[in-house]
């Protein structure tokens, strides 16, 4: 009986490979580093040469650092942020070490239309804009863009934008809870000048999300652009299987 | 007052004009082709230049083409896949065209260990592996490796593949409806030979989506490890404001 990594040419086996380590890394299953070659060899039933191919595919997204005396590690610990519950990083990494935003925009604009139709707001009518670069520790997680409606937009930027979550002050300045929100998750390169703001190669792989958010009253009252590096964050939930019959058109 | 795009370094109005621009074209706001130039820059307040220069960045993630005499249109169409119900590609796209699988591997298989915990087998117990290239149309949707526990999959076995979604072979088989999954979404690059078997460019953004699927008991029966292409597929859902009290741990 073949083992599943035992067949096809080897960048299908190290791919294979390289899938279940993936998730074994962002499990934190390897603290001390991952075990040595010919040890994942054995685990996988594969040879050392797949084994190597597959550290490389995860070495190329980042995700190890490999050397001759060192063996191989981590070279970048991975986040997890909520596609479950709708929480602002501060509020998601609170145990993990402080989020700070580099303020990069904050004012007054007028909408472009379709960001106006969005939100909501009568054509011409004024948003506020923010743009933020936001860290975990030394290195940034999210490059943020923001629009939010004038009432509440022009009272958050009266409030300090580096240290709080914009959730956390949408709430605190309107008085109402958020209800919910409809986003849109993506997987872009990063170009030439967002890769360099987030600190990644050219052309790095991002996760992009566009998110619309209701207070509890259903009012849109915020719509963001963010670009998440694909290093560090994984975006993590749980679905349940609609009925096929109800989910027709 | 100031406009949002007409402020900062022009790359950075680029971004801003892009953003929006991205979420337009998904909508299909443009069906016979984008504005011309200098309309988009009336539109958003900015400068051809500013606006040429987010076409670069759209044209660069492989969403629209440009040329000389016939302007600026769609490249590729963008398909949506639902993060709020548990639905396999064909059951998500039947009104769209056909999803067909090309069955790259199909076979019992002895599990690496970290693959039988999460599906809960014995240590050595075997599974079902099955690797698909997902096509919508001509080209290439996803690559999906999937583990099944033996029970389930040795019959799926049996099966036509190439035209089923694995979701509904497992509740035919079974009998039994799906209850939940746990997800995992990444962006990742490509490594070189997933790039050419999902005909994109070495290093390109992927969506990266591992899925352990239960059935309505709870029992864990199916994990899969998907590799989407970036260009081709937006994941959208929806999320509720969860209580920050609450969600302390």
């Amino acid at each position: 009986m073949a083992h599943p990594i035992s067949n096809g040419p080897r960048a299908d086996r190290a791919r294979r490979v390289a899938d279940v380590l993936r998730q074994q890394i962002h499990a934190e299953a390897y603290p001390d580093g991952l075990p040595a070659e010919h040890d994942l060899a054995a685990e996988f039933s594969v040879s050392r040469n797949t084994v190597r191919e597959a550290l490389g595919v995860l070495k190329h997204e980042g995700l190890i650092d490999r050397g001759p005396k060192v063996g191989t590690h981590v070279a970048l610990r991975k986040y997890s942020h909520g596609l479950d519950a709708l929480l602002g990083l501060k509020e998601t990494f609170k145990d993990l070490g402080e989020v700070r935003n580099q303020v990069r925009a904050a004012m007054p604009v007028t909408a472009p239309p379709s960001v106006a139709r969005r939100l909501r707001l009568e054509p011409g009518e004024r948003a506020v804009f923010i743009e933020r670069l936001r860290y975990l520790g030394d290195l940034p997680l999210s490059l943020d863009l923001t629009y939010l409606v004038p009432d509440i937009g022009t009272q958050i930027l009266e409030h300090p934008l580096e240290t709080n979550d914009l959730f956390a002050l949408i709430e605190q300045v309107s008085g109402r809870p958020l209800g919910s929100a409809s986003l849109a998750l993506e997987a872009i390169p990063a170009d030439a000048h967002s890769a360099a703001t987030l600190q990644v190669p050219d052309g790095a792989a991002l996760l992009m999300l566009e998110r619309l958010t209701c207070l509890d009253d259903g009012r849109p009252v915020d719509l963001e652009y963010i670009r998440m590096r694909g290093d560090r964050i994984t975006m993590r939930g749980s679905l349940i299987r609609a009925d096929p019959i109800r989910s027709k058109p």
